[in-house]
């Protein structure tokens, strides 16, 4: 049970964001710009980074969530989201993806842990200053918004079909638009 | 030196937020809201959550900067904030904004370490659930912030006047409104 009253009912992010709206629009802004704004990066690319910074975290809503954004956005689909989760060095991803998560799982143990090293491996594959800033940005969100979620113990569904309906809603309307008859948002 | 080249040479978040304006927007709306908009907890009492979670990440930047910005805002000033930070639990302030406190270190561990022995022992001092909610989100918020700015290794200077100034900015312009001639913002 949740910590505090969410009274929609609805499951993760989404009764958080309906119980404050206030802080929920710029929690909203921030995801729509780093994961679906201008980027290098595919949209798939960016949703993997939070799947993945996500399940170190040991945050099932978000991990699932965003397992199944960047399952939707990915041509590897599901099946490349699990096999980066399992095993990224291995993963069929390119080496400046590999990198960049590299970088990331950095940030989650904590910002001083991300080396000189860690950025020049990067660069050396051909990461832009644009693409590591905005890997450590959205990993050090993710550590945000997976504390916001279980900080609040709030209620992450077990049905794959909640998560795959999420995904069809922010492939199509994005981040902070819900659909016609949608009360909240997934994030 | 910073791991991308900031051209402004602003330090901390504030080089970060000239770098790449599309993402200041809304973090400094995230920060407008939970530390400045409507609450019933002081505005100073929200810059020492802050400040805790900060010294807790060892964030020297960040740490530095809401430490100015909570003893400008509060009766007891940097002493206060200070005994705040040295033992939380011995120090002059109240009891439930002791019990928040605690709430923060745990978010600071990770989400999942919010048990409801700690909400409970918060809502037992008066704390409603919006004061638990934001102080949630507060502290998930400095794991991101404090990240972003060690993430990327930016310059946090040693003297303490530039805080200070920061600080007289912030409480009079509130974040994301940098005063006349500044071309960037304190975070």
């Amino acid at each position: 049970m949740p910590h505090i009253a969410i009274d929609s009912g609805e499951p993760g992010i989404r009764g958080l964001f309906a119980f404050r709206p206030e802080t929920a629009q710029p929690l909203n802004a921030l995801a729509e710009v780093l994961l679906r704004g201008d980027s290098t990066l595919t949209r798939g690319e960016r949703e993997l980074i939070a799947t993945y910074v996500s399940g170190l975290n040991e945050c099932r809503f978000c991990t699932a969530s965003h397992a199944a954004f960047a399952a939707a956005q990915l041509p590897g689909g599901m099946e490349l989201v699990d096999r980066v989760r399992a095993d990224a060095a291995g993963a069929e991803i390119s080496r400046k993806l590999k990198a960049l998560l590299a970088i990331a799982a950095a940030v989650q143990r904590g910002g001083r842990e991300v080396t000189g090293d860690l950025v020049e491996a990067a660069k050396s594959e051909g990461a832009t200053d644009l693409e590591v800033h905005d890997t450590v940005l959205i990993a050090a969100a993710f550590c945000m918004f997976n504390r916001y979620v279980d900080g609040l113990a709030t209620h992450a569904p077990d049905d794959p079909a909640v998560y795959a309906t999420a995904a069809e809603r922010v492939v199509t309307y994005g981040y902070g638009h819900p659909a016609p008859q949608q009360a909240g948002h997934a994030g």
